[in-house]
């Protein structure tokens, strides 16, 4: 393994993993160091390239925090994370589509009833938010727990802000509730509203020397979770957002587009009363069912290959 | 741009690159996100593993420092570096041959007498250094600026050392010298031993996990430059070292490995005397001369075009 050139390096690389632990990291290394080798290979990199490149992704790690993460923003920018996403969410059509996760969920968000106010005082339009979570046969799926996350009115996620004197960042605009026996919830936030993906960093300007614009189409973010079906991390999205054809992130699909309904001000969806217009939105979520063991999973796209026995 | 899906979303991220404010990086981009986007999909990569990947560059973000350059081994490792040097370092076979360049690198290390020692006292057995820096009609390059850089004998370079009180790390066993008006040089120092790169860190546990070990074998680090001819980054190997076949970032070309030659103590090449065994090693740079301007760079593997005026 000496005097190795463009043309042989690559196998060269590949032939030291023939110890790797697992079968798989084998398999995704291999194709790893093929694409990397051709990329560098098919652009002829330069060194001062290379360079600017490593560079690039020590600027992007140095800015990664446990409340910023700039390597989703890359991923996310580039199209990787939809296209992971897209890779490992085929199901039936019926289903609700799933689209990106971002770099904004935080885990262990508090818990709220059914109807309660999930914004905690953030600015915004006030917002009543209704819906079901059903399965693929139309079936209520009871208890269902909701993650939902969203940025308030000026675009900004709680751990965007400063964080408090203790290191933590208040959890707002986010919470955990569980919908009720008929699979129904209900919950009081702010109207979501378009925003720019932190663009102050490193990948704010690649995207800038893209000629590409940083914004996000206005949405909020569920992740719904229940036994015996699939786990669903979506968004859902505003109708008549000027972004949902250039979302930065190439997050949006059609079916997670619905209207915001704009009501003058008057009784509230929950027996208050508003001093200010408010709005309501209502989504249907269909989960997928998992696959019982044993059987096969008839309904998706690509079924696993039934098996002599 | 909705709906986007495995096999549209490619194209989809490059349209957004129209406005890209330069040929080149349109270009890089184009390739970088259709390898990227590629290998995802050649090895359906599971959520969990797109997971288990912004980790582990999070993890490399974050043990990168000044001193500690986690993405240069990540790229020299998986033979990225010595790719991009082999693109870029095409020349007569007569020139001697570049390899990496390594992370160990330090801008601004002082500078030395003909004849000095750079070690400054580092652990290792004594070794006299001389070689002569030529062009390609073996013509002497008067005054040639070398940098050095080696690790000492147990295998660290001064970098890798707990910082100094004020946060520096004192230039130990690197330094910069003149050759004379002859091209000729000489310093003293200790001699190299194989060593182990960094493993202790997110780029070590990936190599244990690919079943690779993390030497390298013995060398000595040269970067060359002089006016009119290519800069000369490369690195002379000890001859006879056992991971001369398995370097673990793939830097080694037969044309640099030469003898450490051992003598017993006595006297040493600079006219003193040594109380133990030394070394003597004498390596002979052959620079590749720029191209004049408006000449074409005849003697080059991949020529310029001729171009018709």
């Amino acid at each position: 393994m000496r005097n190795l050139d463009e043309d042989n390096i690559t196998r060269a690389v590949l032939a030291m993993h023939a110890r790797a632990q697992s079968v798989r990291l084998k398999q995704v290394m291999t194709s790893l160091v093929q694409h990397l080798h051709a990329f560098a290979r098919d652009v002829q990199l330069t060194e001062a390239e290379w360079f600017e490149g490593i560079q690039f992704l020590t600027n992007v790690g140095h800015i990664t925090t446990d409340v910023r993460q700039e390597f989703i923003l890359l991923s996310d920018t580039l199209g990787l994370s939809m296209l992971v996403t897209a890779l490992n969410n085929k199901k039936p059509r019926e289903c609700t589509e799933a689209t990106v996760f971002g770099p904004f969920h935080v885990e262990g968000s508090p818990h709220f009833e059914l109807g309660e106010d999930v914004s905690e005082g953030v600015l915004g339009e006030p917002c009543f938010v209704k819906g079901c979570i059903v399965g693929l046969d139309d079936e209520p799926v009871p208890r269902a727990e909701l993650q939902v996350w969203q940025a308030d009115a000026t675009g900004m996620y709680d751990v965007q802000y400063d964080a408090l004197p203790d290191g933590t960042h208040e959890h707002h605009a986010r919470g955990t509730l569980n919908a009720d026996e008929r699979g129904q919830f209900h919950f009081r936030t702010v109207r979501a509203e378009a925003y720019p993906i932190p663009h102050d960093g490193p990948v704010g300007r690649m995207l800038e020397a893209l000629g590409r614009h940083p914004w996000r189409p206005a949405h909020l973010h569920f992740m719904i979770t229940a036994p015996g079906y699939e786990r669903l991390i979506t968004h859902v999205f505003r109708e008549g957002d000027k972004y949902l054809d250039s979302d930065a992130v190439f997050g949006v699909r059609s079916s997670l587009i619905t209207k915001w309904i704009e009501h003058p001000a008057g009784e509230t969806p929950d027996g208050g009363h508003s001093e200010t217009a408010f709005y309501t939105m209502d989504f249907r979520f269909v989960l997928n069912p998992l696959a019982v063991q044993g059987e096969l999973p008839v309904r998706r796209k690509r079924a696993s290959a039934t098996r002599a026995t």
